[in-house]
């Protein structure tokens, strides 16, 4: 028997879905689950998500760094920003991420009651497959989207992940299938399917265009951050 | 210049969108806006839509025939139920309709501040095209989807639509670009596309498989429903 698979296209819909029986995967291609892989993959020793700019701010107080953005830019006084080039290397080694951004923690923030909550994104696709398929609770995959509108980005990692999970899981509301038959067409190029998208064109005036290319790498990493009391952990 | 056009794809995120300086398409195609366009092209005077059921039963009082659908089922002691096939014909003539349905007047009802109201489904969409480019006003095409959720064949609708556009509109937002490369895929084969499709399924169950063809074949008729003082008329 499989257990069924959903696709949530914006925070703006969780309601209509249950997330308690769940394992629930978040996804923000650009850039916040990106940098939170990236982030764990090169040995930071934890990520705490953020929906609140000011009580971002007050975990500096508790040896936190901060991190994030608002509106795709960096937040004055943050310690880093929302690239996943400034989330390698040596100096994230064992650090403790306090991280806020427009879209991405805002959705991790409404997972919270998920019985599983992981995070996604194209740099540890394959490895994350392996951890649901483990787990075989029934799916949801929520897109953080963007300011609540769906986006492409996510989309399509949910159709990418659906289409690895196919043999264990069915994908059961329409979205999901959306998703699954996006992906189809798009995966021979997704930088490509994506160039009209209205993040890309967003990112590229941000001039973050080397971080597009690498948000959406497959299989850079073999890490899956997951919520464990209010942290995020590999 | 070009005018925008956007996609809502469910009456749950129609708050992130501009209603009113535009031109706004609802569409139910399965298949309140496929009836309410069968019903006007055979003559019906007017539809009054109803988000409220016992509203809508108020209306025969005034005159009005009752129609509509719960769950996909007619609501039992309206005098019509929600198939195409029921709109058609002498009976139909001058008849003044009161109609509600789980999804589609429910998104009229949020898109009554509209500039433009129109009622779109593949039966009038040539049509409905032209009358769209006469106005050049922006465009809003809202998806009316299942209670909230998205579907496959109002999305795809929706991109039959922005294609038909594309020489006078931009897709502006990610659903609109993801709803256009949806229908560049399905285009040859819709019925076949949507074979999975959670509502095509819902509504095998409910034996009206005949439907299904019907509202998904285009050009059918050369109405366009516009809302008028709360009644949709041509």
């Amino acid at each position: 028997m499989k257990s069924s698979l959903d696709v949530c296209l914006s925070p703006e819909l969780l309601h209509l879905y249950e997330v308690k029986d769940k394992t629930v995967v978040v996804v923000d291609i650009f850039r916040a689950t990106s940098c939170m892989v990236t982030a764990l993959a090169h040995g930071a020793a934890c990520i705490k998500p953020y929906a609140d700019l000011e009580e971002c701010l007050v975990a500096a107080e508790e040896g936190f760094e901060t991190s994030g953005e608002r509106n795709g830019q960096k937040v004055e006084g943050f310690d880093r920003g929302n690239s996943p080039f400034e989330y390698m290397g040596e100096s994230i080694k064992g650090k403790k991420i306090a991280f806020t951004t427009t879209n991405g923690t805002q959705a991790i923030e409404k997972c919270r009651p998920a019985k599983n909550l992981m995070i996604g994104s194209f740099l540890n696709l394959h490895t994350l497959s392996l951890a649901i398929h483990k787990l075989s609770d029934p799916v949801l995959i929520v897109c953080a989207g963007w300011k609540g509108r769906v986006n492409l980005e996510d989309t399509l990692f949910a159709g990418a992940l659906a289409e690895k999970l196919e043999d264990s899981f069915t994908p059961e509301d329409d979205a999901a299938l959306a998703a699954m038959k996006m992906y189809e067409v798009a995966k021979g190029d997704v930088q490509g399917f994506l160039k009209n998208s209205s993040h890309v064109k967003r990112l590229a005036r941000l001039n973050v265009v080397k971080d597009i290319g690498f948000c959406l790498t497959a299989d850079q990493f073999n890490v899956v951050p997951v919520l464990r009391e209010g942290l995020l952990v590999i």
